[in-house]
């Protein structure tokens, strides 16, 4: 066990690892497999890139946690995380991407050997590390064990930051103006999209000061003119177009905490559509700010900015915000409180949501978003980039 | 539909259909659910940045494939793909990451609605963005289908690759030269990971020519010191260090094809563990890559270069190597064929793998790679990096 790369001192993890053992008292569980990545990382420090194969961490009501992975990965866990050398578990390679083979089988002897082959056990059912066959195959090397549903348990820990924690969000908001100061410098009319992504990439992995740029759970989302109406599409070589809006959603990160934030800007005079859109956003973007105070509800947010478009006469479906701070690929959202109707998750200082006002049409779309910390007081934006329409003349 | 963004003929397209019908065939099934964006991608040339959340593309035998996914994300297949309007499908956003609705439920009716709710079903049951709860789901809204695992099936049919593919390879083969390149030009003891980590990336993503940079489908792995003892640890803004190795896995990529390649850096004279371990790798990869010809089988690979290695008293107890091209989060490899004991994968002209060369051990490691090509002739290798330990003095 090596503790020099930890971002966090090893009494966080402790309380971090109390915080679960009470949530998994509370959903009647005796043991929890956690796949998630970001939720291996708050619970134990484990940061490696090797979520591609089956990895997770064990968690008893008495042991310390243990950490289970592909035999080349347990270095990365030594050098990573705070587990100790008695509780590092791994597959030998023959496991990896066979079709005899699954390193589930191999798990399920370990829990057997660890003394809960009767066990309650929680697994993260609908996370992109659980697949389909590798509860098949652990459930059947377990036959005597009861799973339960424990998705997004962790999650739900996780969704009021520490003060380190927010910190390091702080810092990422700091990178994330670093990326938009480049964007704003090099987007004009003929560069390439893909060059415009690789100084804002720089920028960002670069960082401010001591806040080096960790890399985005999800890269960049563009949309430049009628690509702006589908959120979620990347880049190309396609040169920038003048007399055209262009969107960007990025993250600035730093030790794998998030802060996302989207600007649209327009090369040249913006069309009335484009002004009157931004009017609304803004204006919309406000009334959900001034509802961002402990005690009141997500849904509260979402009312409050759908309401403020309705009166633009614009219509936004999707939802419009979502806790987010600690990430791997794909995304940096936490999965657990939106900002939607119902979503009665009730606001307390030290959350973190994206502030997501997007709005996506048949052939426009427009997004100013902000990263948002709830505090004992007013709302604080995360970074400090201007929350307009960005003109390029 | 349009087709400006599609990165191959739609008669390209058209004949991949036709081979997973056939595979479809074989396997008995009537259905095919395909998550894998990889497949997705290769299948409709659908290519979005929303595989955070479930889509998917539905292969029957007579119609048309079916694009279904989030609402919001429709746009984006109608942008990048060649689904026609009748054949795109999607879910209200009230269905992302509920603890009440799932989007499997939406498919399910969708799926019943186009008369296949007693069919055989084939699923990528392993796959990352099909989790154990999508399963659960999906079957439970389809009780009268009958589900195969249908992992993989897509994934092999894209092994072979067609000229078009090729070049995109070859062109990712320019791109990470570009970034290696960079790399030479600047690392130097006192250099933070982080700021070099932005330069390869900057150039990275700018490509070569009209070989523009795509993102990776996994971030860059880094292992200086005794980090290299571990394969997947990622950077932070610790200076490079005098008298140290540092490997880089890298990948250029364009159009979502990759070209995989480690490097191996060392900053000083090499002690002579380095230069011995540098070697045994060459000579290794030499013998591997006379075995790369049409005819042989992927285990032949394997056991020449692990044979090279013992011959210097190394053991590499992990696979060295498997089939890549096209990819997305969290990997870019195919989960198909391996090279490594027991893979009779028969080599033909088109497919293309990493030569998985990395050594690993208790306080220090090593990588030099290559992305390779098998003809009809002499195996060829993406890049032109120098194939050595690379010094810094």
């Amino acid at each position: 066990m090596t503790t020099e790369m930890l971002r966090f001192e090893v009494s966080e993890y402790r309380t971090r690892l109390q915080k679960a053992r009470e949530a998994m008292d509370q959903a009647g569980l005796d043991l929890l497999i956690v796949v998630d990545p970001a939720n291996m990382n708050w619970l134990t420090g484990y940061d490696g890139n090797a979520f591609y194969v089956p990895q997770c961490v064990v968690v008893s009501k008495d042991k310390d946690p243990l950490w289970f992975g592909r035999e080349m990965d347990a270095n990365g866990c030594r050098r990573t995380a705070y587990v100790s050398e008695d509780r590092i578990r791994w597959y030998e390679d023959q496991y990896v991407q066979s079709d005899t083979l699954h390193p589930m089988m191999v798990l399920g002897q370990i829990v057997t050997a660890e003394g809960h082959g009767t066990a309650t056990i929680g697994v993260e059912k609908d996370n992109y590390y659980f697949s389909a066959l590798a509860f098949e195959v652990l459930s059947g090397a377990l036959p005597n064990a009861t799973f339960k549903n424990a998705d997004r348990l962790i999650n739900w820990q996780r969704i009021v930051k520490s003060k380190r924690e927010i910190e390091y969000m702080r810092g990422a908001g700091k990178v994330v103006g670093a990326m938009y100061q480049r964007v704003s410098e090099v987007l004009r009319p003929g560069i390439k999209q893909s060059d415009v992504v690789a100084e804002l990439t720089h920028a960002g992995t670069r960082g401010v000061g001591d806040y080096w740029g960790d890399y985005p759970a999800a890269v960049p989302n563009i949309g430049a003119g009628a690509d702006a109406s589908a959120p979620h599409l990347t880049w190309s070589d396609r040169p920038i177009r003048p007399n055209e809006s262009i969107f960007f959603e990025l993250a600035g990160v730093h030790k794998r905490y998030h802060c996302p934030l989207a600007r649209t800007y327009y090369l040249g005079k913006p069309t009335p559509q484009i002004s009157d859109a931004e009017k609304a956003v803004l204006d919309g973007m406000q009334a959900g700010l001034e509802k961002a105070v402990p005690g009141n509800f997500c849904e509260d947010i979402a009312k409050a900015y759908v309401g403020a478009l309705a009166r633009y006469g614009l219509v936004k479906t999707g939802r419009s915000g979502y806790s987010m701070g600690l990430g791997y690929p794909p995304a940096w959202g936490e999965n657990t409180a939106s900002f939607r109707d119902g979503d009665m998750t009730e606001l307390r200082p030290g959350m973190t949501f994206h502030f997501m006002t997007g709005l996506w049409y048949g052939d426009w779309g427009m997004e100013i978003t902000e990263s948002i910390l709830i505090t004992s007081g007013q709302v604080e934006c995360l970074s400090s980039v201007p929350r307009q329409l960005l003109i390029i003349d």
